[in-house]
């Protein structure tokens, strides 16, 4: 079984709109085992529509739409559908009670344009829009279908995922393709390519790598009959990986460091406290934004100047003056500071050149993108020393990761 | 004149790579004054590929490729665009000169398979990497021409913005478009296209409305013979954008709301300073996210407990008993604590539920979403209260873009 996909917009054409639904469901296809061999972007224009359709219902059993199915009068998808499929439009009362109750509900008067969005081929099956207006549509033509979602991705997304799957899996597409997430931190995506070479050769179960900011996740996936037969073979991969790079492979699925490490915290009742010079309060952000952090950290410090460092967490001016604020002797300050000003089990300093030009400061200029990470537990304080290149942005982003992978570490030797 | 995009590769079906290249291409063309009526995306597979290269050539002048000129054999590129062009590939020794210094400085040595990347077709012209290893194509078919760009990124905008912009230009696509961006602040999108309705149905300049998180941006673009009067035109709707609304129109071009403020608290010799709650930081970040930014804050503090609020800048043990940690008048006391304990000028202090949960604290409930914003100057403070519904990244953000905009209208004032 084969579908193929097609995006409708001038403003994808002008580059207005990053197209991220086309990704999304060449993922969804390949999960579902649908073949997926070509996709198509046109624009608002009935002609250049028609023809993409009938190029398309000519190689493929599915066709799947996305976007112009709005209000206004450059929204041709169900003209374009109906046309295809010798068939015509006709307004469904059903969607016209939905639209008056949608555009109620923000306290706005359906206008006579806007009802064309109830208009449906005579043959066509709605799909009811619960975070939006236009509904979308699933139509046949002989043994095949033409199935048409809106563009908006929360609107797009949920038909998918709820009566598009259904709708596709009631066809018998063919063994499914079963995916898992290892997420791995700490070890470059190149050493690990190395290591893994073997297993990412695999055909039965593959295993290739995403490099994100400062980790890398490996997705392991397999077509099978059915979710047991998959967990079975992608266990073996797992299980081979972690026998390769230990505890590297630091969490499956989508639990993300930060998710991991409040949770660590939280079973062990432990806290943490941060002491940010060049990222700024973006490792506490980045902490603080999973659900539940209030109970692992509590005060944290943006010292971004000198006396900040002096003033707030307690860095010696002898420091500061002997080896600069951009030193291993600061950073370590910085994270006993932040320690015992927050009296967290933890603390974390970090201090570094995030700009694009050295740090000219006594006894000597730093380079750009010297980062000195500190973290102390109540036991010892280590530094770890990184030279990073970039952009401002990216320096800031891998040493925030790089301070969380350090705490992982020493929450795994801890443990 | 007519482009048309061609994106190879098996994994954009896959949904493994998001395609940022096609909106770029497309802002691209449309700025040279090309049209773009048609995309389509193949994988890596010759005879798909062959078709869409023959489907493209039928109804455009000008056909780009991107991706599939790798080293390994699924990269067909190259041995579509010769057999559609009815010419052979020889191999380029210039190009395998390059070869060899690009993988000898990253310590590597050429092997055989990877030669393929010198290979062109006998009437093309390289195009030369200058941060990879293969080299895009320019080639002539009567007349019409075939380019071939590489996928990654950042090979990819440097080769389209150097010889391939020159080389199009060259050829004399007709009237370029030229683009402002006008970035609002402080007035919700519904409200600025009614305000500015006329001057968005515009057809001589456009004006177009991007939402983006807590502002707006309006673009606006004309398509012209020259800068010089691109610039007039774009300067009349400006002026009218202006005298609707006034400073709420906080910056022309690439400067974000964050920028505008760090280069006025600089012109004026002032510092600003933040105590967070909710957003842990985030807003922090944000300020020393601009290069130069520690000319304008030094010390800030994130208090994500209530003791935290108490210690670190002397929020009352009363007022959180009183009115609870979400109130505003503890937001009014952080930013009040903010600015004293950092020496600021400014400070501000948030406050709020970010979680999808509302919080249960004495002596009422808090509802999701809600949030209190203070801002503290040497002669008043005020507190700002903000209601947000949406998932807690959304709520944490807008609470920052609200913070940043309330400082700028302080500023503004105290101007």
């Amino acid at each position: 079984m084969r579908a193929e996909v097609i995006s409708v917009g001038t403003e994808l054409l002008l580059g207005q709109t990053v197209d991220t639904n086309s990704a999304y469901i060449g993922t969804f296809l390949a999960e579902l085992g649908v073949d997926h061999t070509h996709q198509q972007t046109v624009g608002d224009n009935f002609g250049r529509l028609v023809s993409a359709l009938e190029l398309a219902l000519s190689r493929a059993d599915i066709v799947i739409t996305i976007g112009g199915l709005g209000p206004t009068q450059d929204d041709l998808t169900r003209d374009g559908i109906a046309a295809v499929l010798n068939d015509q439009l006709i307004r469904d009362e059903a969607i016209v009670e939905h639209l008056k109750n949608e555009y109620g509900r923000r306290g706005l008067k359906l206008v006579e344009s806007q009802y064309r969005q109830a208009d449906r081929p005579a043959g066509g099956q709605p799909i009811p829009n619960l975070n939006g207006t236009a509904p979308g549509l699933i139509c046949t033509k002989e043994s095949k279908y033409v199935i048409a979602l809106p563009g908006p991705p929360r609107e797009f997304i949920p038909m998918l995922e709820g009566q598009v799957r259904e709708f596709i899996l009631s066809l018998n597409p063919g063994p499914q393709l079963f995916s898992r997430t290892l997420r791995v931190a700490g070890i470059g995506e190149g050493t690990l390519c190395e290591i893994l070479a073997d297993l990412m050769e695999g055909t039965e179960t593959t295993l290739s790598p995403y490099a994100k900011t400062g980790e890398v996740h490996l997705r392991a996936s397999t077509k099978a009959a059915s979710q047991k037969e998959a967990d079975i073979r992608i266990d073996i991969v797992e299980q081979e990986v972690r026998s390769r790079i230990g505890d590297k492979l630091y969490a499956v699925g989508n639990e993300s460091l930060e998710e991991w490490i409040v949770k660590e915290l939280t079973k062990r009742k432990e806290t943490v406290a941060t002491a940010e010079s060049c990222t700024g309060g973006l490792l506490a952000a980045r902490i603080t934004s999973v659900s539940g952090a209030s109970k692992v950290i509590g005060s944290s410090f943006v010292t971004y100047s000198a006396e900040a460092k002096q003033e707030l967490v307690g860095v010696k001016p002898e420091s500061i003056a002997q080896f600069g604020t951009v030193s291993s002797e600061v950073a370590e300050e910085l994270a006993i500071g932040a320690r015992l000003q927050a009296r967290a089990t933890y603390g974390i300093g970090i201090t570094g050149v995030a700009g694009s030009e050295p740090l000219d400061e006594p006894p000597a200029p730093k380079p750009s993108g010297l980062v000195y990470i500190g973290i102390s537990t109540p036991a010892q304080t280590q530094v770890h020393t990184l030279h990073y290149r970039g952009s401002r942005e990216l320096i800031r982003e891998r040493a925030v990761v790089a301070a969380l992978i350090e705490l992982r570490n020493v929450l795994l030797a801890t443990n």
